[in-house]
């Protein structure tokens, strides 16, 4: 299964969740290598995050999901739980420098706030643990799980440091398979409609009308034309069950443009 | 009027744009800075970056406007046009490292995806430029306006390498005072909706049936209960006719919180 980030990552934490059994888990630079892993078979599986219960959504993974043939085969709610890492012996009043994700730093701005530290964004949390570890970087901390401190081998000076005692990450797992119904089904659908009056309404009532429940509903720009939108939506149910089939014949009506991502068990948060 | 950034920032040239005449600028380091300044009266107003066309929202705006007192009293549209620049004399084949605002960098994916420098995001696209030439880092490059090269006295080694030719970002204007009616307005709104199936629809069939065009519609989760989200939409049409007055009365029954942000003249494309 690939995953993107270095070893330590949220994203490799949501795959040994998914398994719950040890797995072969291969880091890459970014969401879109993974993407292409999947894609061409190099890897089985894939595990990507779509969107954090305080900063919202992974732009990346939205328009790489618009583009690809990959089905979306699960999904994995983790609880994010940050750490203040540095090398042994520091305090937090040594560091100088914080480095971590762009969102990890947003989801501890209260905790960051108090601290006089310059605030460096990277690409990666358990990446900028391990930067700090080989470059020497002796003023410097980093935000990631205790996981990646414990993979590096560096010390937590503090635990839990986001702002938002509910801050969880949703994965969505991608493959080439289609996953088989359990009875408590998500199923993930991309359209667009026509910019007039009613037009998202008018979509929106095939699901309203069979009492169909909406879980997320995300709007990007199109990139086409400014100021046009996709809308991402998650549902309760399964793409094989009648009255969805029946809601997609009939959403279709109302889109310029529709894919179905796939079908999948729903996940408990873990 | 205070803008995000240094000097030479989108921010400020959309400031610029909606007073057409030379006004009084305010670089400040944060977008909650400029906020914060006009609420505290520092400066008459402020102007922040609300959506790109291509990269989507700004989360720190949105959020900010969820908790403010301040009125939306106006938009820009402002055309992004990014260059890559250096210093003096070098070429493109020279350059290591490319620094900017990670939405900058997103925006000219195409173009950087065939260059082999490292990509390095900031906090700014202007400062980027000011800060590669104040440490005089001479492999380096910044992507930013055609303005912030001119005001640090940098040369321009290539324009318009943005992905889309219709790249625009859309600013709102912050001020303590309501616009009055102009008969081309756009009113701005903030709910949340009861997390069952059919809320969103039977919100937006307020708007509907009065055919209200929405010109924009984001999610954001409310970072109180994970996965419920707060909408902020755009529809044609001022605060203070009686239409827009009946559908707010109404939308009111659907949601369990409604925020009306400000109504303000629609902009044309800048």
């Amino acid at each position: 299964m690939a995953f993107p980030g270095e070893r330590g990552a949220y994203s490799e934490e949501a795959a040994v969740a998914y398994f719950s059994v040890n797995i072969d888990t291969v880091p890459c630079r970014t969401v879109s290598q993974v993407f292409w892993k999947v894609e061409n078979s190099d890897v089985g599986y894939g595990v990507v995050p779509v969107e954090n219960s305080t900063e919202g959504g992974v732009n990346e993974t939205y328009d790489l999901l618009l583009e690809t043939e990959l089905r979306v085969s699960g999904e994995v709610n983790l609880r994010i739980i940050h750490c203040l890492i540095s090398h042994h012996n520091r305090k937090i009043e040594d560091l100088k420098v914080i480095y971590s994700h762009p969102q990890a730093l947003a989801q501890c701005r209260r905790f960051l706030d108090k601290l006089s530290c310059e605030l460096v964004p990277t690409f990666d949390t358990a990446g900028s643990v391990k930067m700090i570890k080989e470059e020497e970087l002796v003023d410097a901390g980093a935000i990631a799980s205790e996981r990646s401190a414990q993979i590096y081998a560096m010390d937590i000076l503090a635990k839990g440091i986001e702002d938002s005692p509910t801050n969880n990450t949703r994965f969505l797992v991608l493959s080439h398979n289609d996953s088989q119904p359990t009875g408590k089904d998500k199923c993930s659908v991309i359209f667009s409609t026509k910019h007039a009056p009613g037009a998202l309404y008018n979509a929106l009532r095939e699901f309203a009308l069979r009492k169909i429940n909406l879980t997320m509903i995300v709007s990007r720009p199109t990139k086409m034309i400014p100021w046009e939108y996709n809308f991402y939506v998650d549902f309760d149910g399964h793409q094989s069950s009648k009255v969805v089939q029946e809601c997609l014949t009939s959403l279709a009506n109302h889109t310029t443009f529709l894919k179905v991502l796939g079908s999948y068990s729903g996940s408990q948060d873990s």
